[in-house]
């Protein structure tokens, strides 16, 4: 496939570049999609995702991590690829089981999937942190990328709506995100703070990449974990993030009426803003090629390009051009100096 | 169908007689058999089956009690016909799922099944007791009988084997019974004690039947429950067993194997000796109606029929044998006094 030629070539041809160090930062479906572009672009162990824990709750005591199973059941293959969260072939027994005691089964545990929340609790009953949980996980589903939770700790997205605050899953899964978004807030247990592991993907990052998921709740709650954001600033990597906005509106989720409601421009201009000092450039759709100049008024580098990922190939180009795009300000930055 | 009409039909024209309150003593599969059979004929809330608890242990940190849940899918209709144990229809994904995160399923969860465990599991982390959980869980199956587990504490049984000592599922499910028994023991944590059900259901019992299980380590545990023995005792209701051993072999699991290594009879007469003192007579199989009058010396009754239980109406037919010999216990009492 041209993608893989045209990037794999770079790297091999360009003697004098180290070898590729990608960081991913994501939340679930959008991000797990060009995170999997990315992986099917790299060398096996040359893609770290950083990955967004503040939607994670727990149910009937099960600890559950939506985006970090998207994620991990994304790059393993495995996930299903019409809702683009969940697991391929699954089937939903036990939720059937669960209702028959008359639970209210809000939030559908598929077969499957429940050997994910059962095997994760039981870890971290035993004392592993969730990032050590991740790691064995991933391994044993032979995922060639590194998924790494954005903290060890406890961060909990709340969301203010007219009925009240709400955890993020019960406004998100058990209301549809239907309440009017009035704020949003972090609880925190701990001092969140970054891991090792995390630590050491950014400082050797060749480029850091912010995937197209909610730039308030996915990414807003990874940059506020203590030290991530200072990570990024110190590298030398180029730091672009693909707009989640596309058209004015949000590919999957809640993200447009989030930033309507909560006072920002529903655009890849809005998405910019929520990113600038921290990025380098923005990559937007072919769609929104217009807001260009206005983003570049922000002081960033625009790459316009297709970036709705229906197929695996759609995900390899944009992860593509992604890369390339990146190379460009690596490239540009040493002409400069 | 001729048994309901009979136990129904003596219960209604010995207008002295008080409602029937019948209370099985039971471990799994032999002892649920029993118990469905007894509620088939008994009116609806008149069952309460004291169930043992002492094989239950925690895997993936998922509290599983294999004795509470034969007993209750059997009481509700749903278990697995063909191995007894484990529900109707049931699937395997999960445990499928967990084998391919390396994990060794040598104790196969069902999807069906393993809602159950999740949420029992999540309800005594929420502070419920297993008494509480167990009716909670019964009351949402629509099991018309009381299920009450020996004790809210832990007792666990320990098998001495030539490599070692084992906890019970460890020796029964993983390693298939097929060590040799050297000696049984308990682990208890706490001090387990008769529950306010149990102890109420005992008072109030017109007929105690211990039901076709192991008497050591189904049934053991339960007398090893400090006041149990004691209320069994104290009830002037008659006391039979259902011995679990036919023409010299257990018809389910290792009952045989380990009454032979422990010294005792493999046969009714050997299950007789240990409930001697705690049990007014034995129900045994045709095929062992030559031990009678052995089990008489023993100062106990007996009733010979078929034990075997295959089909529902095995189950019925003999519950109502079991019956007709208490209420004939209870007669030859009152015309003795």
């Amino acid at each position: 496939m041209t993608y893989q030629h045209l990037t794999t070539g770079e790297h091999a041809s360009a003697s004098y570049a180290p070898a590729p160090r990608v960081v991913g930062i994501a939340g679930g479906v959008g991000g797990a999609k060009l995170a999997h572009g990315l992986q099917t672009i790299l060398p096996p162990g040359a893609l770290s995702v950083v990955v967004n824990t503040a939607d994670d709750f727990k149910l009937w005591s099960l600890y559950i991590s939506p985006d970090l199973d998207t994620v991990m059941y994304t790059l393993a293959g495995l996930a299903n690829r019409v809702q683009g969260w969940g697991l391929e072939d699954e089937t939903w027994h036990a939720s059937d089981m669960l209702r028959r005691y008359g639970q209210d089964v809000w939030f559908r545990l598929g077969d499957l999937d429940i050997a994910t929340h059962v095997l994760r609790t039981h870890l971290l009953q035993q004392g592993s942190t969730i990032s050590q949980v991740t790691a064995e996980l991933a391994h044993s589903l032979e995922v060639p990328s590194h998924i790494l939770p954005m903290c060890n700790e406890q961060i909990s997205t709340m969301v203010q709506t007219p009925d009240g605050l709400l955890d993020f899953q019960e406004y998100f899964v058990h209301r549809h995100h239907s309440d009017r978004v009035l704020g949003v807030s972090f609880r925190t247990q701990g001092t969140p703070r970054i891991t090792n592991e995390v630590s050491r993907a950014l400082h050797k990052a060749t480029a850091i990449v912010f995937c197209p998921s909610n730039p308030i709740v996915s990414i807003g709650p990874i940059l506020r974990v203590s030290g991530i954001k200072e990570a990024i600033s110190a590298s030398g990597a180029p730091k672009v993030a693909v707009s989640p906005i596309v058209g004015g509106t949000a590919l999957k989720g809640p993200a447009a009426d989030m930033l309507k409601t909560l006072g920002h421009e529903v655009s890849p201009v809005g998405v910019a803003r929520q990113y600038q000092g921290i990025i380098d450039g923005m990559v937007i759709d072919r769609e929104d090629e217009h807001l260009a100049p206005r983003i570049r008024e922000l002081g960033m580098e625009v790459e316009v390009t297709n970036t709705i990922m229906k197929s695996d190939d759609d995900r390899a180009l944009l992860a593509s051009s992604v890369l390339v795009f990146c190379n460009r300000l690596t490239q540009q930055r040493r002409n400069e100096s």
